[in-house]
């Protein structure tokens, strides 16, 4: 299968520009798997949960979801990507996934990072894997990546591929920790980050780019730069990620002595 | 405190030259806490369990564990390092912990590698830590490193600084891995690697150095050379391991969310 990322520069809460620029970006690509930023349409930095309120949309009848849709039936493709997720009173840190028949499933991050704590609901629902037929997918947000938890839960279910939408301020650090995630449970990961700055307050954030696909093995099929809007598709074989063994005698998750562990 | 980093070459099977060696390189440093590498007195490539068996030691009876007490003893030091240990009719690929008072603990192998599943029986005691006053110790060996679940179990538990004894032939993964659970656990790691060639059968083992000591930063303190036997003597603020926080909202163990992970 072929998995693309896209490597946006997103205009904070111009969500149809937003939404337009992926596409204008996809479209000279064809992929079965397009991974697209955290917060791709509506942009990251928020002053307070009322402006995170406001860009929040309901999954699946949001318009970010209903492109995503559209987009993924035109070109009979699978999309996740990230958005802020209404549901009743809460705001909720979101990836999706949707396909060609539709919208599949909401992942809500669950490891907030910094002032997200502020404007956002913690997400309350389990890492989960979903078969999209040519693949199996578990998706995590951005600064999941710290903790080992995320990536082995989708791997223990089944994940092949780890989509991971990302606004990832520190260079070289999340490639690095979802390179090792790929390689200690055999998995391919695929991390969309954004690019460009947001001046919102007195402190701008940089956006650091380098998204990456990352092969059962650990080593990067493709690695963006750090500054440029900028799109890649790779073929990937899923079957990689299926043979856990390291040796004839070891394997990635068999190995595993739950037992043991203090945790 | 101070952290010493043995990369020594064993000859298979010499066990008093071994330790005298290890011993010799250590005189001339000071160290509060020394780490010597997984099976650092026997050697590695065993051809069959019955040779595992013929240079398996009680514990702490055996002559390599009294030799560890009596140089701790004679430099008020601690010592972290790997012996084939015999416990009734099982050998454990074993590391233990040894201080001025004596004999403090064992870790037994719980993930052994390739053919060590012939020749070794899986560790069967859980993974813990020891307070030895100047830290809290936590030991893993070798491929441990691959799980996080190892790591993470210790840092749990309450390690500053985690021993980490191995015989590793692949270049600069470990090394990569140990950074990653340094940085993910808020730990100090301590790997000490041998260097050498065992050419005990047809397959060679040749082992790649690189022993290392990394802060809970990710950085590399001290890394050694591939193919060199060498000592580094390091200073650790034990107290940057036991400060979790990663942003004022964020901390490392903290945030983790057991309820929502998949394990």
């Amino acid at each position: 299968m072929r998995i693309g990322i896209v490597q946006s520069s997103p205009v904070f809460g111009e969500v149809k520009k937003n939404i337009a620029d992926c596409f204008d970006l996809m479209a000279s690509h064809s992929a079965d798997l397009w991974v697209l930023p955290e917060l791709f349409a509506s942009g990251y930095q928020f002053l307070n949960p009322a402006e995170a309120r406001d860009l929040a949309e309901t999954v699946p009848g949001g318009i970010t979801t209903q492109a995503l849709i559209e987009y993924a039936y035109s070109k009979s493709c699978f999309i996740v990507a990230g958005l802020p997720e209404l549901d009743d009173d809460s705001v909720y840190n979101c990836s999706i996934l949707v396909g060609p028949d539709g919208y599949l499933a909401r992942y809500r991050k669950i490891h907030l990072f910094y002032e997200e704590k502020t404007n956002f609901t913690p997400g309350d629902l389990p890492f989960a894997v979903v078969d999209i037929g040519i693949a199996k997918i578990g998706m995590m947000v951005c600064f999941d990546h710290l903790f080992p938890e995320s990536a082995r839960s989708l791997a223990l279910q089944g994940a092949d591929v780890i989509a991971h939408p990302a606004n990832l301020v520190l260079p070289d650090l999340a490639q690095r920790t979802m390179s090792i995630r790929a390689l200690e449970n055999g998995v391919f990961t695929a991390t969309a980050n954004r690019v460009g700055t947001e001046t919102r307050t007195d402190e701008a954030l940089t956006y650091t780019g380098q998204s990456q696909v990352v092969a059962p093995d650990g080593q990067a099929l493709v690695r963006l730069s750090q500054d440029r809007v900028e799109v890649a598709v790779v073929e990937i074989d899923v079957s990689d990620a299926r043979d856990k063994a390291i040796t004839k005698h070891n394997d990635k998750l068999g190995d595993r002595r739950p037992d043991l562990y203090r945790l």
